[in-house]
C-alpha cells in the first residue's frame, strides 16, 4: 500500500482519514452452481405470480429512456393501497425492505436516547445504527428466544423488531405489539413484518390508531420477487411524508420501470399469493415433523424458515456437511445461536433432499431426546 | 393536526422532535400527457440499444424469486470494465448516478473542512451535503459561467463538480481537471461526468495516476436508460472498496435482476451508443444556429442540452408559454440563472416543434443582438 501510494504521486492517502469506515452486513451466500439447493436466504421456492412473467415479456424498451414514475403515483401504489385498504399517503415504496428500513433509521432515530432492538434479530439493525451513529441497546430474548415486552417499556429513542422475529420465527401477538406501541408514543416504533404472510397476523390496522407505528413489508419472501427489490412501509401520513422527504434527498428515482410494472402484477393476483403462502406453510408443518424425527428441536416458526438445533450434532458441522452436498442453509456462529441453523422452507422435493442429507449427516437419531425451545 | 393527534390517542407527536427534517431535491416535471415534448430532464430522445429490448423480452420470471447477483460479479461489471479498460475492482455500480454520488458523499466527505462545489451546478449537491451534515462552501463561477480552478486550490474537505458542468454544459479540459486533482491529494475529488459522452473528453485515465479521484457516470443520458436506474463510479480500488463497504451497510441488494441484465446489453453495443451520441451532437449543433437566429444566446454546451437566454423575452415567460404548448424545458428561477432555460436536445422533429413555438413566443428576433456567454 505504501508502495502503491508512492507510485501514485507520493500521497500518504490523506483522504483516508476522513472516510466513513464501517463493517458491512454479510448476506447469505449466493452459489450459482446448477443443482444447488438454496435454503439459506429465505427466498420463495415458487415463481412470482404468472402475471409477472406475462408483463415482463411486454416491457417496452422505449419507456426505459425516460425516468421512471414516482412510486407513489404508480399502479403499484394503487394496488398496494387497495390490497391493504390504506391511503396512498400512508404508503412508502422502496428498493426492498432494507432500503425502506435504512431510510427509516436515518429519518426517525435521531434521539440521544438509545434505539432498542432484540439481541437476537435481523443482523442489519446494528449495521444501520453504526452507519448512522445511532446509539442503541439490545434487549436479550428470554431463554426460549421470546421478546420480553417489558424490556421495551423503558425510556428510549426508538424501537425496531421483526414480527415474526428473525431468525427464530417466533410471533408476537398483535395485543403485545400494541402494548409496546402504546407505551412509546414519543418515539417511532418500526415493526418489520418481512415474514408476516406465513401464518402471522399483521399489526397493520394499528397504524390508524397510533401515528408512531411504521409497519414494513417486502416482496422478497411471500411474493417471490427478491430479485426485483421491492419493499414498502405503511404508517401515518406524516411518518410517510418525513420518510419521503429523506428519500427524495438521497435519490429522486429508485424503483426502476421494470420493478414498478412487475410489482403491480404481483399484487393483483391474490389467489396465487395466498396459495403460494399456504403451500409453504404446509411444507413447514411437515418439516417440523421430519426434523423432529431426525433429532432436531426448533422454535415455533411463523416464517418461511425453521430455526433448528440438533440434539447431538453441532450446527456448524451440519452446515458444512450440507454445503459439501450442495445444500445451503444459514449458520451464524454468533453467541446464543451458534448451535442453530436457519433452514428456509423450500419445495417438498428440495426438503426431501435435505432430510436425506441430514439423515446421512446426523445418523438415525429418531429415538434421541428432543431439545425443543417452545 | 392537533385534532388528529388527539384522535390517535392524545399524542403530542413527540416522535416528531427527533425526525430528520430536510428539504428534498425537486426533479423536473414528469408530465404523462400523450404528445408532450419533454425537453426538461435531459433524457435521451432515442431508445436504448436494440439488444436491450431483445433481452427484456427474455427476462425470466423464475429468476426474480432469487436475490439478484452482486453488481460487481455480473456481466454488467464485466462489460463496463472491458469498455473502459479498467479492473472490476476499480468499478462501483449503483441505482443511477444519484445513488452513487449520495453514497460517495456519505463515504468520503467526513472532514470538518468544507466541501467545495460551484455555485451554479447540479442542485443535488447541497441537498446531500445538508442531509449528511457536511459543511460546504460554494465557489462562484466567473461571469462567463466558467469554473475558476484557483478557487479549488484552498484547504477543503473534498471537491465535487460535474464536467461538463450542469446546467451550463461548459467543459473543463482534462489538464485543468488534473491540476485540481493533483493539488488536492489529501481529499477525494469527485468528477461527475453524467454528460461526458456528448463531445467531452473523460478524465478517466487519471484514476490510474491519482488515488483520490472518483469519476462518476450514468446510463440515464447517453445510454437512454434513465428508467432502469444505473450509474457507476470508477476510481482507485481502495476508494471503491470504501464505497462498497458503505453500500453494503445500507442495502445488500440494490440493482435488480432486470437492470443488471439489460445494462449489460447496452454496453455491448458500442456502434449504437456512438451513433446515438453523434446524432444528439449534430442536433445540438443545429440547435445553436436556430436558437441564435431566434434571438438566444447560450454557453458552449458539451451536454445533451443547451443553456440559453433570450435577448428580450424573459426565461420564465418562455418557460410558461412553452408549457402551455405542451413543450417542457427546465427553468429554475435561481439567482444568476433566472433568465436562462435548460433545453434538452431532442429529436430533430421535436426540436422543429420547439423552434416553431419559440418563434411564436419570441417573435421574429433574427436581427436582435445576440447575448453570448462563451
Amino acid at each position: 500500500m505504501e508502495a502503491r501510494g508512492i507510485g501514485k504521486g507520493f500521497t500518504g492517502m490523506g483522504w483516508e482519514e476522513n472516510v466513513r469506515k464501517v463493517v458491512p452486513y454479510t448476506p447469505g451466500e449466493q452459489p450459482d452452481k446448477e443443482g444447488t439447493i438454496k435454503l439459506n436466504t429465505n427466498e420463495c421456492p415458487y415463481p412470482p405470480a404468472p402475471g409477472v412473467g406475462r408483463k415482463a415479456a411486454q416491457l417496452a424498451a422505449d419507456k426505459m429512456r425516460l425516468y421512471p414514475a414516482f412510486p407513489e403515483e404508480t399502479e403499484l401504489a394503487q394496488e398496494l393501497a387497495r390490497f391493504y385498504q390504506i391511503g396512498r399517503d400512508e404508503l412508502f415504496i422502496g428498493v426492498g425492505s432494507d432500503d425502506v428500513l435504512s431510510l427509516a433509521f436515518m429519518t426517525f432515530f435521531r434521539s440521544d436516547r438509545p434505539l432498542f432492538f432484540p439481541d437476537i434479530t435481523y443482523s442489519f439493525y446494528d449495521v444501520w445504527a453504526d452507519l448512522y451513529k445511532i446509539p442503541y441497546e439490545t434487549k436479550a430474548l428470554d431463554a426460549d428466544f421470546v421478546i420480553r415486552k417489558e424490556d421495551y417499556m423503558q425510556p428510549n429513542g426508538g424501537i425496531v423488531f421483526p414480527n415474526p422475529n428473525a431468525p427464530t420465527g417466533i410471533l408476537m401477538d398483535v395485543g403485545q405489539v400494541e402494548e409496546i406501541v402504546a407505551a412509546n408514543r414519543d418515539v417511532v416504533v418500526i415493526v418489520d413484518e418481512a415474514y408476516i404472510d406465513f401464518g402471522g397476523t399483521s399489526c397493520l390496522p394499528l397504524i390508524h390508531k397510533y401515528d408512531n407505528l411504521l409497519v414494513v413489508q417486502t416482496f422478497s419472501k411471500s411474493r417471490a420477487m427478491a430479485g426485483m427489490r421491492i419493499g414498502y412501509a405503511m404508517g401515518d401520513s406524516r411518518l410517510i411524508k418525513y420518510l419521503n422527504d429523506v428519500k427524495y434527498s438521497v435519490n429522486s428515482y429508485t424503483l426502476n420501470y421494470a420493478a414498478l410494472q412487475l410489482g403491480a402484477e404481483s399484487v393483483k393476483d391474490e389467489a396465487y399469493f395466498k396459495e403460494s403462502c399456504a403451500k409453504i406453510i404446509r411444507t413447514r408443518d411437515n418439516a417440523e415433523k421430519r426434523l423432529a424425527q431426525l433429532g432436531f428441536g426448533f422454535t415455533k416458526s411463523y416464517g418461511n424458515f425453521i430455526f433448528a438445533s440438533h440434539s447431538s450434532v453441532p450446527a456448524r458441522e451440519i452446515f458444512e456437511k450440507l454445503k459439501q452436498n450442495d445444500i445451503y442453509v444459514r449458520w451464524w456462529g454468533k453467541k446464543r445461536i451458534d448451535n442453530y441453523l436457519r433452514i428456509t422452507v423450500g419445495t417438498d422435493e428440495q426438503m426431501e433432499a435435505l432430510y436425506g442429507a441430514l439423515e446421512r449427516i446426523c445418523g438415525h437419531q429418531s429415538n434421541a431426546p428432543l431439545q425443543s425451545n417452545d
